[in-house]
């Protein structure tokens, strides 16, 4: 290697000073994700394993994966999800990848972070139908679940409290990073096509991020679904109001992280929009009343595509069984 | 290492010679499994993401590992398995794993193989509830199967015998060797209690390896339910006299595996035994006239849970998302 002189060193500070401001203006609005921290894995594998479980359901058939499907985007792709006794839920399945990332859970908002939404779907009649004592008694009557709480929290005494705390210390790993655009922000200037990159732009200058910001690209504000035409929608779901009882808060929705969003079709809170494009032309119209050509909506969706990142790699988790006296599934109750 | 003389290797021989014969008289009912053999990865891949895939159904939310959870013994640990719309289908869901070792497929037989059976699912009503033109639609509309399919069959045309084939492949990785009861088979006089032991020689001595025989332990022949008793159950199902018509086969079912059968509870082709105590007491009754005594069950049951072996590790597969064309789930169609 050379030995560089002052100058050198100038042009090489001068460089590097250049590029951390490309990269400063790169990130003004998206920062690129990182990794999951695991700190405690026995607490995470047994948050994975009751994520997966169906026996947290009154039917046997329902987990927490079900709706929230890590094979697929973290979400069911379905309009609305379906629980229990076939009962279509009131709103489209959030995704749970990067959902850590959120100011706060469910489309309103109503849970304030991850441990306090996981116990919600779990008694909800519409999804796993599930009371929280029962769901403790059937845990607690699983020796392969009461081993893994005594070694985590040193005591053997299942609750609701313990269980939403290692769903929800799972669910904190479920980050995807390495997408096309994370690659691009980190200065890869090739990650990207012309046409991604302009789309990116459009949705830049359009005015997109003043919502859809952040490292999850969302998920860091409530924002009226309809503002300057108002949505029409059949969902029952009037958001935010529905949490605050502020009239000025009703259809306020949480903005949706666009992580992975070619992964977690339909869209909007009540799943109406089928494709990208469509979500993107209505967005455009209703947020900002703006009506992009169908160039413009293309090279936005190929931007969008370029979101989706790498779904965490894990071993499918093996379920101890359950003993004789563990209360059995009741389909139809 | 000391060189033998002639009488040692005398005494050598003598030894390996009769702990081949122990060998073989302890595998005289009852064989060890062995590891599945992988010949063609990339098809066993592509099998296990169809088999996970809830696209598969009208409502786009039951694969075929709803039913026969791999993360339980692969089966849904329900009475009868609960399908589309809610619907409570007509028999117990026997399990996935080491079901490529049995004479046919269904309680009834009715499929020939795995390749048979996987189509079945697929579009029963009380199932999936997927007419297969659809089912090859939407998988042949997903780029990220199209693909796969043409690397392995060398070319891109989905069909129902592609889709079945790959899905027969993975599910003849699915078996579950290294059972305490298989290292006793093989030589480990230590791998039982003698209670377990116990509970294997009244097991054997009483007949019940007449039916329940074979690598699996079960699954080699079709034998009527209620031999010395009629059955009585409230299950619509007739066995084998759904398929052959022959009223001397009416309530033949094939028997089913006794490997997991720790995991596979309720017991039945109805579902209608909850412990493995009521099912092994209603068997001696009414098939060998045996009324086991409390102590006699409490062994049986305890050899029968050596037959647990290692379900298969394996990573949670990613499902390639679908094209904007793929037709979309329905379901309350």
């Amino acid at each position: 290697m050379k030995r560089l002189n002052s100058a050198g060193i100038l042009i090489a500070l001068t460089i590097a000073s250049a590029s951390v401001n490309a990269m400063t203006e790169r990130q003004q609005w998206i920062q690129p994700l990182q990794p999951a921290e695991i700190k405690n894995p026995e607490k995470v594998e047994l948050g994975k394993q009751l994520f997966f479980d169906p026996r947290l359901s009154m039917s046997g058939i329902i987990s927490c994966n079900t709706c929230h499907n890590l094979s697929l985007g973290g979400v069911d792709n379905v309009k609305t999800s379906i629980g229990h006794k076939w009962q279509a839920g009131p709103v489209n399945a959030p995704t749970v990848f990067n959902s850590s990332l959120a100011i706060a859970q469910f489309w309103d908002g109503r849970a304030e972070d991850l441990k306090a939404q996981a116990a919600g779907p779990i008694e909800a009649a519409v999804e796993m139908a599930m009371p929280h004592t029962l769901a403790v008694d059937v845990i607690q009557s699983i020796p392969g679940y009461v081993e893994q709480f005594k070694r985590i929290y040193g005591n053997d005494k299942v609750d609701m409290d313990k269980i939403t705390d290692t769903i929800a210390e799972f669910e904190n790993t479920l980050v995807t990073p390495g997408s096309r655009f994370d690659l691009w922000l980190q200065g890869d200037d090739n990650a990207l096509t012309a046409d991604e990159r302009e789309g990116y732009d459009i949705f830049a200058s359009s005015g997109c991020v003043a919502c859809h910001n952040g490292p999850a690209v969302g998920g860091t504000s409530f924002q009226k679904m309809g503002v300057l035409e108002p949505y029409v929608s059949s969902s029952p779901a009037e958001g935010r109001f529905a949490v605050t009882g502020k009239d000025a808060e009703r259809f306020m929705f949480k903005v949706p992280t666009l992580r992975n969003v070619e992964l977690t079709y339909p869209y909007f809170h009540d799943g109406e929009a089928a494709t990208l494009e469509e979500a993107v032309d209505i967005m455009g119209r209703l947020q900002l009343g703006r009506q992009y050509s169908e160039d413009e909506l293309g090279k936005i969706v190929a931007f969008l595509k370029t979101l989706t990142g790498e779904r965490p790699a894990m071993a499918l988790p093996l379920l101890p069984a359950s003993g004789d006296k563990t209360p059995r599934p009741e389909p139809f109750r």
